[in-house]
């Protein structure tokens, strides 16, 4: 795997420590490494010879991500090796959504200095979850910046390029008012809204990390920090034509990524009262005054991907996905209302 | 262009703007876009579909990396519509020694608060780069994360893809004693040795960066900025056959990245004296007091890539490129020898 390590004399980097941590790096992430991705040239750049058999017309869909002040967690807590899955997963999600199947990710390290052991943590998380996801780790950059960043600390950055067969692209053009919505459950706030979650659940009510919160059984940091899970293999494995479209609920939560697949003319109308709001959100809600709105717009709710399904396979798709039937599509303008 | 821009309420950011800004993004980007991108679909992804006419076996080639701290500059002069051209310019380059053409590039911009100002500029350093070099810019990340970075300052990571067909892949494996290095010049540090050279240029030497230093013309904030050159168009220029192999100079100088494209049994013997060290490698040597060999494993000293050509095509080679020979291929260890 190509990666790139900047360490000048003068930065004070152990080039032979960083020279053994290289060395793990290759090993974790030959491990996701499929027959498409050929041996490395000179490691300028990744190759990926992407298997295009019975494709009539490839598209690439790719996208970049961070993990937000998730990290901040990471910090606080010491534990790294997670939220490279996190950005992982996230990144297929947002490619999954259009039907793509995820062929490689490449990952950016930024941080004041090389700590070889939080280092090697970070890329496990990468390599754990693009092996688990079917996603090659290709190619990544680790750059050490001298007084960019607050020691200890990091940026990460994760770009992931995928393909769907043009005819099978999922672009919400079939959705139809009467289609059923089917939430598929989080497991926490996922990658998004940790600024706020933090300002409330550590900053005003002042929980501990190390202990478990009202209603938990796990730490606040192990709830805080739940590796986002990776929806793709479950919507891959649905029959052909049996989704419409689906939404992954990032940053802006239902109100504001569900508009983003519905064609003209169709309004998602969601039940809040269809699935249990988990308590991680309430502790948020309630301790911070936060209004309801700002909730749905800011966090996922619990519900971390809405598929779209024509009705007559609602019965089938929730079978399958052990999903939930959230609500519904109907007439309207293209939003979401929910009730 | 898909891009998300967290925005919550507590962050004080100003949305109305946010949505202006986003909305100049869109013109940016959309015309660095041909006719191979997709329209965009609910923005989850952004769609490429690669002409593949003609192509025996197409392999992807990938690569992701930063500015370095070369953003120091930008941010001590205010200057920020050049760092992302550095950036896809430099990637650009990273394929481009695979013999890639570039297909597209997505950028991460993280920073504490978005100002809008900064940000267009940014956006447009990528946009201007992308657009002549290409390149679409398909997607992008914009991550305000509170407590993270120093105010005013960001980080950004830039990944490209592009692609070559297979059997047209430059993989060095035809290299020979007795073919010619042929170098192309840079014009200033490109995207290396920043951290070294601002510690010498600035600190120890006390050099102000908006007067012109010892034998420049410029100022030292320009010379310093200079765009990394894109050197791409010029080797896909060449005809056919005529590379044997390339080698983009960057972190790691002449001595590392050479070897990274050399087959067993063949070392690099670069002369020197064949071209002229520009002035401000020299300043930071003599300033620094560097020794010779750090010289040319920090920085490019003047020579931003290397072509490695059959003897009998080097003085083609040096009229279509206007580049320098400036050593030859010879037989020994699999490094370079600098004399």
């Amino acid at each position: 795997m190509p990666r790139k390590i900047k360490a000048y004399a003068e930065a004070g980097v152990d080039v032979d420590l960083g020279n053994r941590v290289k060395k793990g790096i290759h090993d974790l992430a030959a491990a996701t490494h499929g027959p498409e991705v050929l041996g490395k040239i000179g490691g300028f750049g990744g190759l990926f010879r992407p298997n295009l058999k019975g494709m009539k017309d490839p598209v690439l869909v790719s996208s970049v991500d961070g993990v937000g002040t998730k990290l901040k967690i990471a910090f606080a807590t010491g534990r790294h090796d997670t939220v490279g899955q996190d950005l992982v997963n996230h990144c297929i999600n947002d490619i999954a959504v259009i039907g793509a199947r995820p062929l490689f990710f490449l990952d950016y390290i930024g941080g004041e200095k090389l700590d070889p052991v939080v280092f090697r943590q970070i890329l496990k998380g990468f390599a754990t979850a693009c092996k688990a996801g079917g996603c090659a780790l290709i190619g990544g950059e680790t750059a050490q910046l001298p007084g960019m960043y607050h020691p200890g600390e990091y940026d990460l950055a994760g770009t992931i390029v995928g393909i769907v067969d043009r005819p099978k692209m999922l672009d919400g053009s079939k959705i139809r008012p009467g289609d059923v919505l089917i939430g598929l459950r989080g497991n926490g706030l996922h990658t998004n809204g940790y600024s706020l979650a933090r300002k409330i659940l550590l900053q005003k009510l002042r929980l501990p990390l190390d202990k478990p919160a009202r209603g938990m059984k796990s730490t606040l940091a192990a709830e805080l920090l739940r590796v986002h899970p990776n929806y793709q293999p479950l919507m891959a494995s649905l029959p052909a034509g049996m989704l419409r479209g689906a939404a992954h609920i990032t940053g802006g939560g239902l109100l504001d990524n569900l508009p983003r697949v519905l064609p003209e003319g169709c309004r998602a109308l969601i039940n809040s009262r269809s699935w249990k709001i988990p308590m991680l959100f309430e502790l948020i809600q309630h301790g911070g005054q936060v209004p309801e709105k700002e909730m749905y717009q800011v966090f996922n709710m619990g519900i971390g991907m809405v598929l779209i399904v024509p009705a007559a396979l609602a019965g089938e798709a929730v079978r399958l996905t052990n999903g939930l039937v959230i609500g519904a599509v109907v007439k309207g303008a293209k939003d979401v209302v929910i009730k």
